[in-house]
């Protein structure tokens, strides 16, 4: 007979329910690899439970709660009690997570969070596990399934934003209120997260530059068309001279990118680095099921190695510092919407090289009395970009606003066609 | 001062030699982890070293020297000696796999061997612990760089199958003897390790139906590319009733199959079943830093685990039957020469008819004087379609090879387009 190893259960929303069931119907299987059969010790949830009895009668605490508090304080009772801790918490995670790491060392618990980032992805387990020891110097992520979702619309249908938004909304893949996935906050806080694993260093969720889908427009789907590319919203960090960037916005990636090929509500992350090069996992996004099923990975990691002290949440820390916003360099798109008559694209040309930006690709196209330039930039700082930018904004001939994106392709930009 | 641990290396060619380096380079961060410092402490190669004196001297056990014997002999004395071992051998684990395990928990030792599969793409990983107690159902994967380089090179350029494997020998992606990778005899005993510990089941290579890429003609590629496809070589392994089919070949693989965006000489593979739907896992194929960097993976994860008897190879074993080899049903993609006369199509159509394979899609080009046909048939049983071409080039119409190809689409058959 196997031992009993007694998980509490914080919360017991769509995410919590799915993973007693999965729990309940896999617990032979891991009784059979680990030696110990998890059994649910007891639930917590607004109506239900007591925490101080659930905790004195658990070997580990699953918190699905979600949000920062009781959350907090209940993960950090845990630690403080002895015992390890899943979490599929992302918000907490990126808000404080190195209050929550230095906890579980100070009390020699593991303290697992797969779930809280790419859904059935195992991307924290090969940070962890594969990687230890690799130098990762770059992750691009897809890390919400529903934008995802909304800019695959849009490039298959010619849709509108609000028009694939509602799609989603229609088929499950978009809340009533998608605030927190449109605006690029949830693919922030999952950066944060990644981004401190895979760097071993503190990088909190202020430091992401933040821009949603919002203002992405049919017009920027069609000219990532006619230049082989897709309209994708990336999280990106970047190790730059030592220092981090992290970012998520809009970006054109080149169709040859293994990211490209990430399609509706599905997840991808990208890890580069020296030694590996290159490697993508890609699965669906955070469904109730797939976290569930991610958190049922980390238990089995936890029952399996508790007491050893090993392969816990302690990489090889640093304090790295922050690269200034403006500095991070690579090539961009931009849509400029100005008079058509003699002289303008001069102006314009004169606004970019006065920043040391340089044309890589230039179509001109005219509409209604008035142009619009696409342009490929070559690689460029984003503090020059957008200063070239608010300069062409201020000159009488500009009409609309002038959108910057920037190009992610594995290709130099000369390799770009323009169909 | 964290203690040494003593890593013995059988083999010093390139994956040696890579390994060597990379674990000296990592040696401080995998102590800071682990608080163990691995340090080689013997290394054999044919010219130097005595195995006996390198066996007593270390903890682990580095295989890389390939190949059977003495490979196998070394790996078994190991084990019996109580040391973990870590292999990169796919030849010895394919063929030699159950009784490698089985001497491996009969002695209470770790044997690892993520390097043996996908380059440094950690499947093994995720299969033996993010998936652990999940059911996969089915593999597909692109587990051979040599032979994906050369269908790129083949869609992309419209080479030849010649001319391509001459460029990927140019640059260094093809042996000089190429036959392991383009007959497909590679993939196979890749795939057969991945089936057996996804299934959790013995799935000797010999089970493994394999095609390789000599027989793929520039117009397939033209064909694939018509139907928005791309030819690839595919490890398929399937649970199907409860019965493993497992087969290496060229397929015809939607463009919107995460699949088919893998290029050059990279490695993917594709795991699906119910609670995680699908993951895919992307990377450079196995080089030998590639391999190196998973080998000391592996060895990571051992020094850190080593003692506690968990997380080994062991899954949830069963016995399951090979399903015969003509059963695994898929649509097809026929490619069927014939004259160009009166009657013929109603005789073609009468003998798939015959066998119960049904047309979806069916695209006539005259040639010559003669008639190509381009058919993509429903789903229908490999034996069927064998019997089916059998016939048609019995007929005094056929010209010419009659070739089916499976088709790989996560859509059905009627949405794919005829450009």
């Amino acid at each position: 007979m196997p031992e009993t190893y007694r998980v509490g259960l914080l919360g017991h929303g769509t995410v919590g329910a799915a993973f007693e069931a999965l729990l309940a119907e896999r617990a032979d299987a891991i009784a059979h690899i680990t030696g110990f059969k998890p059994e649910i010790s007891g639930v917590l949830t607004r109506s239900r439970g007591d925490f101080a009895e659930i905790l004195s009668g658990s070997d580990l605490i699953v918190e699905l709660i979600g949000g920062i508090e009781p959350a907090r304080d209940y993960v950090l009772d845990a630690m403080r009690a002895g015992k390890h801790v899943v979490s599929a918490n992302k918000l907490l995670l990126a808000s404080y997570g190195e209050e929550l790491w230095s906890v579980a060392r100070a009390n020699g618990v593991q303290l697992r969070f797969e779930g809280a980032v790419a859904g059935v992805v195992p991307v924290i387990r090969v940070l962890q596990e594969s990687l230890a020891g690799a130098h990762v110097e770059r992750i691009h992520g897809i890390v919400n399934g529903t934008t995802n979702f909304i800019l695959t619309e849009m490039a298959r249908a010619g849709a509108t934003y609000e028009s694939a938004l509602h799609r989603a909304q229609e088929l499950g893949y978009a809340e009533a209120d998608p605030t927190d996935d449109v605006s690029g906050g949830d693919a922030a806080a999952k950066l944060a997260i990644l981004a401190t694993v895979a760097f071993g260093s503190r990088v909190p969720l202020e430091w992401v530059e933040v821009e949603g889908i919002e203002g992405v427009v049919p017009e920027h789907v069609q000219a990532a068309r006619a230049l082989d590319m897709k309209v994708k919203l990336l999280a990106r960090a970047t190790l730059a001279d030592g220092r981090v960037d992290a970012r998520v916005g809009p970006a054109f990636v080149d169709v040859h990118h293994p990211l490209a090929a990430v399609e509706g509500p599905f997840n991808a992350v990208m890890l580069q680095g020296d030694a590996i090069r290159e490697i993508t996992l890609e699965g669906p996004g955070a469904g109730g099921i797939e976290t569930a099923s991610a958190v049922v990975a980390d238990l089995v990691s936890i029952v399996g190695t508790s007491g050893t002290g090993f392969l816990q949440d302690d990489p090889v820390w640093r304090e790295l510092e922050r690269l200034p916003p403006g500095e991070l360099a690579s090539p961009w798109y931009l849509r400029l919407t100005v008079d058509d008559r003699a002289g303008v694209l001069e102006r314009l040309a004169h606004e970019l090289a006065a920043e040391g930006v340089s044309v890589a690709r230039l179509v001109q196209q005219p509409v209604d009395g008035h142009a619009t330039l696409h342009v490929v930039t070559h690689e460029a700082p984003a503090g020059r970009v957008e200063r070239a930018l608010a300069a062409i904004r201020a000159l009488p001939e500009s009409r609309g606003d002038a959108d910057a994106i920037p190009v992610v392709s594995e290709r130099g930009v000369e390799e770009l066609g323009w169909a």
